[in-house]
């Protein structure tokens, strides 16, 4: 018995997404123990959980530990059926519903799988839409589309601003387009703004990064290149903060961010609305 | 009083994400009732706490009903502040994270931001990576990567086939190209296999979608065009589905689904492993 190593079991009637990002925002409390996960989504039938309640009592038995148990599964058969396996079982419905039935003083509708589906279309289209927008409007690309842009994402290259693009669209349903700031916008016009930016100043946003942490990323991609160097690095990141400087660009640092954290950062600092859910 | 609306506030110490994850999770189950949430991100000190209970409290008073909270707060002394509001309080912490504590038998490290922070970097590099890979090798461009692509999407145009790979990459940092399929390769060619896809055909996998629903996504894109009318949508998809069968690739209808639940299908019936959580 290893009490260091568990495993861990996303159990869901849909993506088992949901049940993930739970399970994943707990355990990151515990960085002690090493998990396993197996993730079983689409567990719709008797059938299919009580496969799920083998596996779970196989584990159990194997490692003499109770595997812990994420789950998302509306219907209440289903979760029952899941609850019999030797496992800890953290159901989110199974926890919340109630209070919430009680709260909201309605029966809730026990449908499997309606987040994470296309039951509201519009804002299925809008995240699509804004995904497309945020590859149309990539890289400097597209600045003619800036006028249907809710944020324009400065930086450097590689700074992150794809990345974070496609996230605000995917997420959130915004509509962000970027554009690099290019050495010769930097040096060669003196900080000048860029011609095509010039009626948007209000949806520039900048995002800026250490200049060791750049150079790592930018050997990846081309290894031992100018473009690469410590120095060229740190020059164009010392330019672009002074750029973000002189136009009164509200920027952000983003060395040690994640994608979601950037992306949640720049909406919170913004007040941009979120279009989708 | 108004029953038929509810306000509903998220919050965290970190981005929310996983506390609105968790709420419209939950509130998807209860759509007699109109929402309206508020999200309060990085509230990381007591004095922000503080702020979120006035306005929690305030709302109680205008609409004579509490607040629902859905919450991710690590910290102890943050999370009492908030609870000290007229809200419903529903917090993940709260609730499972002495469960956890007592089955896993150690103490939980109580730290903010752990999730989506970049405490992993090579995870968060294989994220970016796999984006990166996927505008590369988006639409039959960079067809000499397909030797690193996890998967291979095929599909007419407009199916959905470059936000399911952006969303593999993103969500679960997997390698996905797509390569559309023209109307040259499926009648000028009479479905036989194009020669860049030839030595992968094990990494194959395609989508379909019915010719009504492609009809409208591509006249939102080109109106009154050849290209969205509904005998071409319409034939495409037939040729696109027979190229499927005649070359046994597993394919997938994606009229109804949401892109989690596309890529969540994919990798579920493909068994390809998530390389980050």
């Amino acid at each position: 018995m290893d009490i260091t190593r568990r495993s861990v079991f996303f159990v869901s009637d849909s993506t088992a997404i949901t049940a993930e990002t739970l399970g994943h925002c707990l355990l990151a409390q515990f960085d002690h123990i090493r998990y396993e996960p197996i993730t079983f989504p689409f567990i719709d039938t008797l059938e299919k959980a009580e496969k799920v309640v083998q596996q779970i009592n196989r584990e159990a038995e194997t490692t003499g530990l109770a595997p812990i148990i994420f789950s998302t599964l509306i219907d209440k058969e289903i979760r029952d059926t899941v609850k019999k396996g030797r496992g800890v079982f953290l159901d989110l419905f199974d926890t919340y519903l109630e209070i919430l039935e009680r709260e909201l003083s309605v029966p809730s509708l026990h449908m499997v799988g309606r987040y994470h589906s296309v039951s509201d279309v519009s804002s299925y289209d809008v995240r699509i839409d804004a995904i497309n927008y945020a590859l149309q409007a990539d890289d400097g690309t597209g600045t003619k589309e800036y006028d249907r842009a809710d944020i324009i994402l400065l930086g450097v290259s590689r700074a992150g601003k794809t990345p974070t693009c496609l996230y605000l669209g995917m997420q959130f349903g915004i509509y962000a387009a970027n554009y690099p700031l290019t050495e010769e916008d930097l040096l060669g016009k003196r900080g000048e703004m860029p011609v095509v930016l010039l009626p948007f100043r209000h949806k520039l946003y900048g995002l800026t990064i250490n200049p060791e942490r750049l150079q790592k990323i930018r050997s990846q991609r081309r290894p031992n290149s100018r473009y690469a160097s410590f120095s060229q690095c740190r020059m164009e990141v010392e330019a672009a903060e002074a750029f973000f400087d002189k136009w009164a660009i509200p920027y952000l640092n983003v060395t040690t961010m994640s994608v979601e954290e950037i992306a949640s950062k720049i909406l919170h600092e913004t007040n941009l609305g979120r279009r989708v859910w």
